[in-house]
């Protein structure tokens, strides 16, 4: 199956994000045609700063590689430079009922969140249409919150195909598993606008400060404590083995230990869970010109296929 | 001085193209670098037949040409041919606040005339200023109610510019010259919309037909008439010489004619000065290959200017 999922560049990956997604997409490249792409076009919407945007894009190539995405596995790639997703985009823009982008509600959060009302933001999903038809994309997995572009996109391709006849194949929309919820350093959903994250990469010691400063109650070391009702345990268990996992469920349970305790194990495992893609990133880093390579690759073999989609649609409606 | 000058293929031109328009934007290529061209993007907001959008691009093509649009001395194009202008389009939307496009009488007028509602009528004049950024243009010659547009289009740039560093060249509108009204058979403006042209190319026994069925007043051929009024007059203004057009000034005014004898002289004015281009249309289009070859020519012109001011925004921007 062809998978499509894009990472907008707009600033860098936090447990949260690697939990609630990036694992679980990279996980996708065994079984499937992964196709990856950092979403710089869209990003475009948001990041308003050239430096800024270089940076991210870079990072988040690194990001990705480091955290295990296999350029032999998958397909990695910068969605600026396919330029026939911007061609197709216009296609699609051509035949999509306002009605259909006004209802998305995604804009209208946006938007009462600060966001400049601009066409590019409102047009969004047209661009990110044309991103997954463009690979014939089979499978997108997304979180809740993009179920509805999904469907954006494939009433798009509906009528594009019902106009033009046959061109597009039908995605389909896998959410992706939020059952891992990620608590952030202040209890709540790890999210960047509660400025409540911990990073996947940087200084370690920074990081450990930050782990060391997450909040927690004051209830007195003696008493035991249902760990399932414990951000800190429910961090633990994101990166401990299952034994391990049993073992600090009890001592919650059997109480007699100290918040501190946990929270230098939890520095520990998650220091260690990222290790390997700590040294990964690093090396990366000082082989920039790799990096670049496996992204004109990855674009060289995402441009073929969406040369051919962009031929057939262009056919349809009659521009070639 | 660049200028540029699009046309959408979505049908044969008449007359009043011809006078209104045609006519004054390709004279503009003897003293100007003239880039010229066919519409299709645009076009597909209405278009919805394929085998219609080849043939009409095809056409307005060939009709360029035969009106005396020289490849030596201009860039004759198709739109759809340069993906750098859906490229710019996109960065264009991502900076075009959507107060601009709600401004834009022309999509209100389009929506009421019962086009439907989409996207990419909406975001229309985004696409023009991809157009007309793309090529450096420094004129964009206009009709009246397309001055809106190249206001929004110096507004898109400017936005830009002032948001990354100067990277487009601001255009400037030139409103064409409609003081050479061209009446329809009914004595009301030529317009498609009101059914009542004549076209420049097709069968000349046809035309003839169309001409002697001009609308005329009931006034008796002995009263002298005011040739100014006289939508016969005006044109039969449009094609014969100074001196004829006198002796027929005359004519009026003495008063003792028939409308029919005006008729005759409208079809063969007209069919006269129309001779060369139908004799060169004729060529034309028994030589597709040259017709094609040529905007295959004119598109790598166009891309070469195009690629260069893309490159220029993407890096302004930080997609490079």
């Amino acid at each position: 199956m062809r998978v499509l999922s894009g990472i907008q560049p707009t600033g860098r990956p936090h447990w949260g994000n690697f939990f609630g997604a990036i694992r679980q997409y990279i996980d996708l490249q065994e079984a499937n045609d992964g196709f990856y792409f950092i979403a710089d076009l869209h990003a475009l919407t948001t990041v308003r700063d050239a430096e800024a945007m270089r940076q991210n894009t870079l990072n988040a190539a690194i990001d990705l590689l480091a955290l295990g995405l296999d350029p032999a596995k998958a397909t990695l790639f910068v969605q600026s430079h396919v330029p026939e997703v911007s061609e197709l985009c216009w296609l699609l823009l051509s035949g999509t009922p306002m009605g259909l982008l006004q209802r998305c509600v995604a804009y209208k959060e946006k938007v009462d969140k600060g966001l400049s009302a601009d066409a590019g933001l409102f047009t969004y999903p047209v661009l990110q249409a044309a991103d997954i038809l463009a690979y014939d994309s089979e499978i997108v997995p997304v979180g809740a919150d993009q179920v509805q572009h999904i469907e954006v996109c494939r009433d798009i391709a509906t009528k594009f195909n019902h106009q033009f006849g046959e061109t597009f194949v039908l995605p389909k929309a896998q959410t992706l598993d939020h059952s891992a919820k990620v608590p952030g350093t202040d209890g709540e959903k790890m999210s960047k606008s509660y400025d409540n994250t911990l990073p996947l990469f940087g200084e370690v010691k920074k990081i450990r400060k930050q782990i060391m400063r997450i909040t927690t109650d004051s209830r007195a070391m003696e008493d035991p404590k249902d760990p399932e009702t414990d951000h800190l345990f429910l961090l633990y268990r994101l990166f401990a083995g299952g034994s391990d996992v049993q073992a600090m469920a009890d001592k919650y349970r059997q109480g007699g230990f100290g918040y501190g305790e946990v929270k230098k194990a939890v520095a520990e495992v998650s220091e260690q869970y990222f290790a390997d893609a700590r040294e990964k990133r690093a090396e990366l880093e000082s082989n920039l010109d790799y990096v670049h390579q496996t992204l004109r690759d990855g674009a060289d073999r995402a441009r073929e296929v969406a040369a051919t989609v962009l031929s057939r649609a262009q056919t349809a409606c009659g521009l070639r």
